[in-house]
């Protein structure tokens, strides 16, 4: 992409409204634009952000064995009455009255509609085990939305959810995704530990958040020290595997880990002190097994094989992508501006043409530019006539992951700068060698 | 995929509700559930054909220069106060109260958010020409939603918006989108022929529809027939050219073309009686170029070269690729079931296993499924253990343009018969010529 033909409207100064470093960023880098309280346009760049991740949280969903589909945003209020929410839910539920006043909302999650359509056609037990998911957007009204995108009322959330014949099936099917959730966030650059969370109302143990740990995180969290050097589970994880996935998820919850909701200072105390880490940690995932809380009250049941019908066993399983993009870039940026993981960057390079309208310099940026394209890589190349340094200002705020500076002066001994975003490290280099240079980086 | 892991809940009868056979067949098909009148829910077939569309309106949208962002659904009613929309709209408005009493709205379109984001940002024409687009959920809140997702409340649209300094700029910007939708509607299999539309209050004759032929259409139509065999813009096509794109914008709009609104009995009755079509149409793109309607209430201005504020030029395009999916239905299918174009297709290949649990056939299936996966062909495998007949009526029904059908009779002597979803030919095969021929037909 041309950055002539982009849209990228970066803000020079620090919005004052901002309280925390990935609302600053976010806005001064013209990733989002606040169209009301807690709702934001997502502008150009920031859309690619979000597609990137939401193309992630797609091919681990399918690679658990989950099916997508897409619920509309509004509801109707009756579902919510059978599930006994529509009271409970309280004011954080936007209601509606449509033009024939009937009773609407904005739907906040999906555990009625898509427990609706589940009754609407499956039947039996030879159907199972199912896990539907979509991706849409939600809306809270949250009394105070602040921080952007982290806490905003309009928000894209990833909801699966599983069905099954029984407890022992819904375990399974709840490990699926905790398995899935670890890939998910290691692939976006993410260090993210499950800890217990706490279930309110539904009981069982089987309930996890998934923390990443970063210093102007949200809450306090508590952890064993090992959960930061435990391998990610492989690409050729079989998810069918029922004592494989039981064996990565007994790893993974072995050690202590717990927010401050659910920390247990006696049993923390007792880890030796060099594996003692208490942070700041931002909750980007959780997964919950809730049996039959609304499979009973909404008639959803199946044929079991002994000829009985039974009602389902369900879980539901959350990423928020919108907010997630806000927690990378706490846990990575520098004074200067973000710092993308390379799998969730919105280009992989800005090439930097220092010298817009020099007839070498604009051939050999022009050039450069279709041969990474063509290599698979996606560039922002920097075409405006516009000053050296406002271009590298721009190149580290957006934070994509190589820079290519090109100017007349190494030109002339068939040179370019190659500057590494994350380490600041630079090297200058034959101008022929960059694109096999940024294709070995990828791989 | 195997159909054995996928969620596609065929219905067995037609249901009763469904007026319009894209209807009918979208429900029988399990694409779509209804949740509320108007208001559905993308089953994941459904969802596989909506994402296939829009890849095709965006890679049109990028190429003519649009850029891509995402606007929410919740807008503010100060917003269309600003432009006079906000009492001017009617009951087809969802109205909405958040918590704190403020009145929102779920925008039906997006003329006032795209300005406020433009006069936010842009101060010079030297950032023109600009085209900003997004894909959204839109909300109109029609008295009478019928016929499926062809007139439904909640829907998905495509609405890109130019901005340009005058008139002549904004032209070319119009003409950028009415050549963009030449080459999306055809590459969907589709003959979509503009006629010029009613502008309303706005004035001007800048405006069209894109309509296509259909027997099942909402609305009369009548064209001169060689439209039907008009080149379409190739894919080199440089959008850049004034001249370039005014010529076929030109040729598009040469002979007689028009809505039952527009029709010029007069006119139409000049043509040579073998030239004249008069037939059923559906609506599946509208573009507008209005000025400055909503620039001028709403200040949105930028610096001209001449040192003096003007006021943008605008124009806005709009494609429901939810409604299209309806459309390309009526446009495509016989008795038996829909006829996807391949390139919309949710499958590219049906692979109907007719004896599960025999090893030699499960075998063949699951080597060719194999197989022609990694040819990167799209296949939903029929694994399920039930009679052929049912596979085969399936098949026929979701319409997924190659079926290969797999029985131990013809493996026997090493052969399987491939049959072409569209015209109904069938041709008996070595296994192992199977990749070959369907990656062959893809070319």
């Amino acid at each position: 992409m041309r950055l002539s033909r982009f849209f990228l409207p970066i803000l020079r100064e620090t919005p004052k409204e901002a309280e925390i470093v990935s609302h600053r960023l976010m806005l001064r880098a013209g990733m989002i634009r606040q169209e009301s309280a807690g709702i934001y346009a997502w502008l150009p760049l920031g859309l690619k952000v979000l597609n990137k991740v939401n193309a992630i949280v797609r091919e681990e969903q399918n690679r658990s064995g989950a099916v997508e589909l897409l619920m509309p945003t509004i509801q109707s209020a009756d579902l919510w009455r059978e599930s006994g929410r529509y009271d409970a839910y309280g004011k954080e539920m936007l209601r509606i009255q449509d033009r024939h006043e009937r009773e609407m909302l904005f739907g906040p999650t999906n555990e009625e509609m898509i427990t609706e359509i589940f009754r609407g056609y499956v039947r039996s037990y030879k159907d199972l085990p199912l896990n539907l998911y979509h991706i849409q957007w939600k809306f809270r009204d949250e009394v105070r939305p602040r921080f952007g995108v982290m806490r905003s009322r309009e928000f894209l959330m990833k909801d699966a959810y599983s069905f099954d014949i029984d407890q022992a099936g819904a375990r399974h099917s709840y490990n699926r995704m905790f398995v899935a959730y670890l890939r998910t966030f290691a692939r976006m650059g993410l260090k993210a530990i499950p800890m217990k969370a706490d279930t309110g109302p539904i009981g069982g143990d089987l309930s996890h958040e998934f923390i990443i740990l970063a210093s102007t995180g949200e809450s306090e969290v508590f952890c064993h020290k090992d959960y930061l050097d435990f391998d990610i589970p492989a690409v050729e994880t079989d998810f069918d595997s029922v004592p494989g996935l039981q064996g990565i998820v007994d790893k993974w919850t072995s050690l202590y880990a717990a927010t401050s909701e659910m920390h247990d200072a006696t049993a923390f105390d007792g880890l030796s002190e060099d594996k003692k880490v208490s942070a700041r940690g931002i909750e980007v995932g959780h997964i919950f097994y809730f049996g039959t809380k609304y499979s009973k009250p909404m008639g959803a049941k199946v044929m079991g094989p002994d000829g009985q019908e039974h009602e389902v066993h369900m879980g539901s399983y959350g990423i928020g992508p919108s907010r997630l993009i806000a927690a990378i870039i706490e846990a990575s940026h520098d004074e200067n501006g973000i710092i993308w993981p390379e799998a969730v960057a919105p280009f992989d390079v800005a090439l930097l043409n220092l010298k817009v309208g020099d007839a070498a310099t604009d051939e050999a940026c022009g050039k450069l530019y279709r041969e990474l394209t063509a290599a698979g890589r996606d560039v922002l190349y920097d075409d405006r006539d516009e000053r050296p340094g406002g271009k590298f200002a721009t190149a580290d705020l957006i934070g994509i992951p190589w820079q290519v500076v090109i100017g007349p002066k190494g030109l002339a001994e068939g040179k370019v700068e190659l500057k590494h975003r994350a380490t600041g490290e630079r090297e200058v280099l034959p101008l022929g060698d960059v694109v096999a240079r940024l294709t070995a980086a990828r791989a």
